[in-house]
Formats: C-alpha cells, structure tokens, sequence
C-alpha cells in the first residue's frame, strides 16, 4: 500500500499539472474574445476594386515622353486607371460567415471605424473581436482612392465649425449637454483630421458601381453605411443580390422608393432632395432583406432654426416613411431613435461616440436574432 | 506486481498526453511565425499625427452659417486642421522591440506595403510575422491625411506609361527580361490604381515635421523610405534622435551633406537636383546610426538615353557618394545594388516586386546583424 501512494499523487499531480497546462494555453490561444486581448488574424490585406480606364489619344514614346515634368507633363498615349474603391480587410481566426463591409459618409475615409477620436477601439476591432470579418472602404476619389477620371479644385476652406454642427457634436462652440464626446482637445483634433477631400466630382452612381464590384468579388455580406453611403446603399443592394442585410447610420434623405410612392421632396436649410424611384418590382429587393436604421441623439421632433439639427430631422421624416413603405410591401425594416430606447447623447457617428460598445451590442444583437452572425 | 503495471502505463499514457496537448497547443499559438498561419494582433488602430490649423477671421453663427452650402460654403470665423499625417499601426504579439515605420513614395500612399499588386503579402504582414510592430504612414497632403492647409487642382491627367518607365517595370510597353513583376494584367490594373494624387502642394519640410512628430509620439523606431520619401527621410533622422536606423529603398538624388562636401548638381531628364548641405555637427547624426540603401535592377553604368532608367543612375551616383562621406566620418552605410550581389530583376518596388520575399530575408539579416531586432 506505501508503495502505491506515492505513484497516485505523482498520477494526480500529472493530472492537475496536464489540467492547468492545457487550461492555460487554450486561455492564452482565445484572448481574441476577450475586450483587450490579442486578436487572431488569419487573413488581411488590400486591393482595388471596380473604376475604370482613361485613355489618351497619341503614342507614348518611352525616351521622348519618358522623363518626370511636374508642370506640363506630355499625356500622348497615356492611360489614367481612377474611380476605383480601396479596400482594406481582415478576417479573424474561425471567422462568422458573413463579413461586415463598413462604407463612410462625406468627407470622411474608412478611418471612420477605426480608432475613436479620443483613442479606443474602433468597429473595426470591436468586430473582429466578435469573429465578423471586416472590409473597411475608402470609396471612389476619396482617401485611398484618390485618383479620378475628372479633375477638381480643393479650396482649402477652412468649414470646421460647420461640420460641428451637422455632426451634432453641439451648435458650435457649445457642445450639447451629455453628447456622447469627449471633452479632451486632442478627440477633436483628431475627430477633425479624419475628414478628407472629395478628389474628384461626388458622383453615386459611380460609387454604387464600385462597392457593387466589391459583393461581386467577396460574395455574400452585410453593408453597413454611413450618412451620405446611406443612400448609395440603398442603391447597391438594388444591384447586388450578395447584399444580404443593410446596417445604415443616420443615412441621408436620399432613400429609394416605388414609384408613385415616395414623399414629396424635402426641402431643408435651403436645399431640395428628391427621393429616387424605381419600380415596384425592383424596388421589392429591398424587402427581402434585414434593414436597420439608427439615428442619434439631438434630432428635434419639430422643425428647427438650427441647420445641423433640422436636416437630421428631415431626414428621419424620410426614413419613417420608407420604413413604412418597404414594411407595407413585405419587408423587415428596423428604425431606431436611440434615445426612444434610452441610449442618449449620440451624434451622427455613434459608431465612435463614447458608447460605442453600447451601440455595437444593439447591433449585435439585432444581426442575431436575424441569424446573420 | 501486476498491479503497478496498469499504474505505470496510465502514468506514461498521461505525461504523453501532456506533452502532445502542450506541443500542439503551443504550435497554435505559435503559428503567426509561418508565412501563412494566423497572425496575432496585440494592439492596433490609427491616428493622425502634426499638421496645423488655419483659421478665418469673423464669427461662426451655428444658425446663420450652419448650413451645408456645396457651392459657396461661409468659412467666417471657421478653421481647417490640416498638412497632418495618418498612422496605421499594428502590434504583433512578443513584439521586438523597435517598430519599422514605412514611409511611401511619390504619387504612393501606404498602400505600397500592404498586398502587392499580384495578391502576395507586402512587408506589412511579412514584417508582422517576424514581430516587429508596424506603422504605416500616409503622410501629409496624401491618402487618409489629404485635407491640406493649401489648396490644389488635380488634373486628372493620364501619366501611368510614364510611371511603368520611372518604376521600371520596363520602357513601355515593354516590360524589362526577367522583371520581377507579374505579367497577369491583373496585377498591372492593382499597381497603377495603387497611385493616389497630391491634394496639396508637395511640401517636403511639412513631411519631415509630420514624421518626426510621429517618432516623438511612438519612441525609438525604424525607419523605412521608398523613393520621395529618401530625402525627407534623412532630414527626419536629423530632426529627431528616435530614429535609431534608416532603411532607404531607392530614395531619390535629394541625399544630405555636409557644407562643402556635397557633389555638384545632379542634372536629370532636364531637371536640376541640388542636394541639401547642413553643417557638418548636424550632419554627425547620420553617422551614429545604421544606414541600409537598397537599388534594384535595369539601372546602367553609364548615361541612358532612356529617362526611366537615366534619373536612377544618377540618383545610385549620388548613393555612394553619400555612402562615401558618411562613412569617412566615421558613419554605417551599406548601399545594396541588389543584382551586384545576384539578386536579379527588381523594379522600383523591391517590397512588392516577385522577390519581395528574399529583399525582406536580406533586410532582416541586416537588422539583426546591428541589434536592431
């Protein structure tokens, strides 16, 4: 018997030893799904998708046309690719099937989803972090997709504070009382310095065309936009059957609708939109996919003399009203008021507002129950 | 007897069990070493770095001026944050210690080390892979960081056989023998939409302040040039004394010298390139840290009739002279004619060409020989 015991705590140790082993290296293995942990990339990397080719008249001539003139470079022959997308992707370690495709709004890059302004994790990282792969798009002439078939003059106008605004930050200087951004001057410097230039004329059609060619190239996803991709959004998955749900962040007025049934158009602070149409049986794609809606905080129920409030509100008039439009004809439109659900102090970019989390996980929840994760 | 031996096969059975579930969970985790395995991210996110405000005179009125107006936006009392850089970095976990930070070229934005234009892995996943941390840059009046304190017009003009002949790919249409770039069209089609415009006048001393803005931000790091880049590169080192080594891929003839030792006037394709002279004391700098300059292939001994391949040769003549003069006072500079020591067919884009491979092997050879991984 004194023979034995000695061997069963040595077979008990080995076992407790074997034990914590393996617990340990699995725990240091799945950090990824921690908040802060590592995140386990199994794939990332870029190209372009979609654009199309300029081509000169002329021959090229190597040795007569082949030095660098920054003033008055000979064109003879020459081609110029432009109005592509830039795509940048990552797909996590045993990644969901469906990936998350981000698309930015006006004067903005993918940057958007990236790191906040005032430095925490972007969607970009907190959805990996949920096993999604992402696509993060820098649409044509803009960002990373500078070049452009049509030339343009950037003015240099200094804007900011009206951006402020509209972005509902506050009616500047002030920022609105218990706005989901942060006070330190460095989040606005940085919330500031994300912006960039149209480097071509804005043009939707030629970027429906392009993220179209991304859901060509990757298949299947769920597009999430972004104010002014709200409405190219729209439009995409009109084009694309791999749209497969639709996430739109404080999407502009430019909703499609059926024709014979879209709302006047809407005028606000000095400018018109007229909704597009399209008929009823294309406009029925819509209806056979998963939509949500989200707008912040700060948008007044009643017409308001602040420009950066009041075009917010108009175009959540629009939104109720396509809501009520795709829902009549058969569809699944969620729209969400987020402080109607006590989420308050949004701006236009909840995806980077202080509680973003918070707004990641309403979303999450929602690509559940629609058995899209 | 008999019965100690079931004992002693359940021991051995469990040590093996401990010992392969440590192995084979320690190959997981351990697979961001191969070339193609997982790639474990500690930390990464972006951020924009330098740059500066203007300002407009006057009174921003939220309600007066805070419409969105596209054609004549009021700028009173509105200010403009621009001329900054953008930074994508990524952590790897059991990072080395110094971070490489690549800084692109001409007419390039950080594109030019991510995927390469036939869909390898760049020099960011590859460096990843060996644990260094990565920053990539785009910088000032380009790509992420484009809004620019100074406007422009971009003239949409074709220029792309032209940059086929300066990145020597070839004398076009014709590509170079043995080129180390694909020939499927594909990759061709990724390579010039990789090209993004200046959206600000070119500012080299606006870089300069931008990059080393970054390394006071960051701390001791590596950093890597391609062509524009070269020369803002040197001056960047000169600036900031975190700048602990240089990695120069093909920079251009715009080397740094000390007063009274620089070479003539390099006169190239019509143009003049005088290169920068600082006092020698200042100059001193470059001679304290390791210095790595690497030219590809299709670059001749002798004068050129052909522009792509002239300004290179004579941007190489200023290469050693600068090797030279570093040296002789006391400096570390290896200039690298990659087919001087075999390596064949490289174009101006060693970190994409074919072999991007073998130049990262014969860089990481480099850097471990001086300590710096």
């Amino acid at each position: 018997m004194f023979m034995e015991k000695p061997e069963k705590v040595n077979k008990l140790y080995i076992f407790i030893l074997l034990l914590a082993t393996t617990a340990a290296l699995v725990a240091a293995c799945n950090s990824s799904k921690s908040s802060t942990g590592t995140i386990n990339i199994q794939q990332q990397g870029s190209f372009a998708v979609g654009g199309t080719v300029l081509t000169n008249p002329g021959t090229f001539d190597p040795i007569k046309h082949g030095a660098f003139n920054p003033t008055n470079q000979p064109a003879e022959g020459q081609t110029l690719h432009g109005d592509h997308a830039y795509v940048f992707y990552q797909v996590p370690e045993k990644a969901r099937k469906l990936p998350l495709v981000f698309w930015h709004g006006h004067g903005q890059s993918a940057r958007t989803w990236e790191t906040t302004p005032d430095g925490r994790e972007g969607f970009q990282n907190i959805f990996l972090r949920r096993r999604f792969p992402v696509y993060l798009l820098d649409q044509p002439r803009r960002g990373r997709a500078a070049r452009s078939t049509k030339p343009i003059t950037i003015a240099a106008t200094p804007d900011e504070q009206l951006w402020f605004g509209i972005f509902r930050l506050g009616a500047y200087p002030n920022f609105y009382p218990g706005v989901q951004f942060s006070k330190q001057p460095e989040a606005l410097n940085q919330f500031f310095r994300q912006m960039v230039p149209n480097t071509g004329p804005y043009d939707a059609q030629l970027n429906i065309d392009a993220v179209s060619g991304l859901f060509t190239k990757i298949g299947p996803g769920i597009l999430v936009t972004h104010s002014q991709s709200g409405g190219p959004g729209w439009r995409t998955a009109l084009k694309n059957n791999n749209v497969k749900a639709i996430v739109a962040f404080e999407p502009g007025g430019d909703y499609v609708f059926p024709q014979g049934e879209a709302p006047d158009s809407i005028k606000v602070s000095g400018r018109i939109i007229i909704p597009p149409t399209v008929p009823l049986a294309e406009f029925r794609k819509l209806t056979k996919i998963p939509i949500i809606i989200y707008y912040g905080d700060n948008i007044p129920d009643k017409p308001s003399p602040i420009p950066g409030q009041e075009q917010w509100r108009a175009f959540m008039e629009v939104a109720k009203k396509f809501r009520e439009v795709v829902n009549k004809h058969g569809g699944d439109v969620t729209l969400v008021h987020l402080p109607a659900i006590g989420i308050k102090g949004n701006t236009h970019f909840p995806m980077s507002d202080l509680n973003n989390l918070e707004i990641a996980n309403h979303l999450a929840v929602f690509l559940k129950g629609k058995n899209l994760d």
